[in-house]
């Protein structure tokens, strides 16, 4: 078989796998897995609304459904998003799809030829970063700083003539993974730069109902919401933090011409997303079930991040580390020096027991290694203050 | 926007839209959808399995699962494809998919450049046509006759040098849309043929748990369980025919090292498919649902087909037209004379109220049009004669 072996191509490995293991791994203290504690999901909710479906709901349930996606969750999920301030008139179109990783992968998939350049955050979003690759395209990596994407060099690489992205990838709302929420300010001078330039934004915002606090709710106001007339905003979401990762769905809201190119790239790649898991998506939204479980979630998120900001505080060195102070989602993103590697630091947590996701499998560019990802979403309370400890003495040990 | 929509790749518009609304449409007798009817799925199931489950499985079915598949529905699988003679030893691997057709297009994916060349039967399965048309490749159809694909045109194709096909797309039992199933002597044939050779045979199996009679079940004896010795198979299989579309889940059962690349493409196209459906699949294999639910589904569509073969008895013209008469499946693939079109059948068909898929939706080379795909499986009983005579006569008026 080496000759066949041989055509098939040669696509990269990725941490994703090692991720998801070490979070199902009980003797490890894990804060690699980035979603919600199986503790917090409506489980109950499921047997309310399956029971109150008419049977030939149910029956639909189980056929092929359009591949843009359940109409009565299109009409559900147009509601929710009119109420968050985006645009769903006729200029623009939703599209059902499975996952928000399957918007981003349909979206490279009618954009990027091999060779295509991209522009993202540094740091940015694994599972975008993969997407990307996947179709060949070149990643250039702006840094962010507090308050998002750092606008002088972002204005640099837009007028750099060989660059030329065609997408801008950018994930503003308690980012993943730096933790981070724009700015006003920062969205205003973006929102200036981008005003009649041809690249098209992907606005990925799966952690915008996240916010800890009533007050910064204001910051998760989208960029599609205020800017749409202004520049192409394909805006992408999830119901993976509003109802469970394990339904598989998500959504695109752009232009009309991109959402039908997308719809048929969708239909090749898996016809429709499961009807079954959509049905019950529309029953959570249209029976109000959102609001009390993402307070939940809030809430429940909230309380981690200030367990493991403490824990930082205590147990880190006092100089030379610092961390980003969440508002709302998953992530703590934390940097060290520029000599210690984040993969020193991670195989001798792990020997003791705790592990976390390395920098560099965020950096476009894959450089970088002095920086590393915590969640603190999916982690017992009782034992991040352990493996907060364990993580700092590893560094101690290399400093 | 213009140069924003210019940066969007030119995508070919299908049929499968078309043909979705069809089947919704209460005025028209359609023959176009390709999927069992809604008041077979096992609706009352649900309550059952998902009333058994104990707390945390409930709750893991909200979660992200492995890449691969959910753990315990990749052993149920094991055993049911085990049963069915399929080699699950540890030279090859499952891969959970979303849907049949995701891996059709993970295969497509990791074989596929630009150009390559993919030889697949005519007619052949729309979906797996577009997959492989997404990705560049170059197709050849090879005709069928009712025993299977010609062999000495598979021969002819398969040692031309400027062809060299990647791969070899076929659906061997109850072919959608010809109807036909494979003679053993075929496959025979085709094994011998195929023996020794690079080229990947992608052995498509959706409908062969559907034979109308148990005399005809030796028929669905698969290629991979008897050749995988002699050649690379990559086996597709899927759960809309056993289950339900609406769950979106497929199977791809190849080499290790095959599998491994269609799980670094699946990562980045969909992280992994739906945990919730693959959860219920378990269960409804696990607790033995499968086999009372197909046996009613084959007596079902065997009623179907043998009502649709009356009325084209009685209604077709007595000359020039053909059409398979099917042990199994769904469909039944009707060939006109040359000089008549199936779009104007068509047109006519919908205008008094009945309607079909055309034919070169299911050419490769999207040339040949004088034939047509009926499928019986979704379409009322007792409605069933009155859209035949609506289609014969739209061919009557034109003969």
């Amino acid at each position: 078989m080496t000759e066949f072996s041989n055509s098939i191509k040669n696509l990269r490995s990725s941490e994703i796998r090692r991720l998801m293991s070490l979070s199902a791994d009980p003797t490890i203290i894990s804060f690699t897995g980035g979603m919600p504690c199986n503790e917090i999901f409506p489980v109950d909710d499921i047997d309310e609304m399956w029971g109150n479906l008419a049977r030939n709901v149910k029956q639909a349930a189980f056929q092929y459904g359009p591949t843009s996606g359940y109409p009565p969750l299109i009409e559900s999920l147009k509601k929710y998003l009119s109420a968050k301030g985006l645009p769903v008139d006729n200029s623009q179109k939703i599209l059902i799809t499975t996952g928000a990783q399957q918007a981003i992968n349909l979206l490279t998939k009618i954009f990027i030829d091999p060779g295509d350049r991209i522009i993202t955050e540094y740091p940015s979003f694994i599972g975008a970063l993969a997407a990307f690759k996947s179709y060949g395209a070149i990643l250039k990596g702006i840094p962010l700083d507090g308050e998002g994407i750092i606008i002088e060099e972002l204005e640099k690489a837009l007028s750099d003539k060989w660059l030329k992205p065609k997408i801008l990838y950018l994930t503003p709302y308690f980012h993943n993974p730096a933790g981070i929420i724009y700015s006003k300010k920062r969205k205003d001078e973006l929102i200036s730069l981008l005003s009649g330039k041809d690249v098209c934004l992907l606005e990925d915002d799966p952690y915008g109902e996240l916010y800890f606090s009533e007050n910064d709710r204001e910051l998760t106001r989208t960029i599609k919401s205020t800017a749409n007339e202004k520049f192409p905003v394909c805006y992408v979401g999830s119901f993976a933090k509003i109802f469970g990762p394990g339904m598989r769905l998500g959504w695109l809201l752009a232009p009309v011409e991109v959402v039908d190119k997308c719809e048929l790239a969708k239909q090749s790649a898996d016809a429709c997303s499961s009807t079954f898991t959509q049905v019950l998506a529309n029953e959570f939204l249209a029976t109000n079930k959102l609001p009390p479980f993402t307070a939940k979630l809030r809430a429940n998120c909230a309380k981690r991040a200030e367990i493991m900001l403490k824990a930082l505080e205590t147990y880190m060195p006092s100089k030379g580390i610092s961390w980003t102070r969440p508002k709302g989602g998953f992530y703590i993103w934390v940097t060290m020096p520029e000599n210690i590697s984040a993969t020193d630091v991670l195989n001798i947590a792990i020997k003791k027991g705790s592990a976390f996701v390395i920098g560099n499998a965020f950096d476009p560019e894959e450089k970088r290694n002095n920086c590393f990802r915590l969640a603190f979403s999916f982690t017992p309370e009782d034992k991040i203050e352990s493996g907060i400890k364990i993580i700092s003495d590893a560094i101690k040990s290399l400093l």
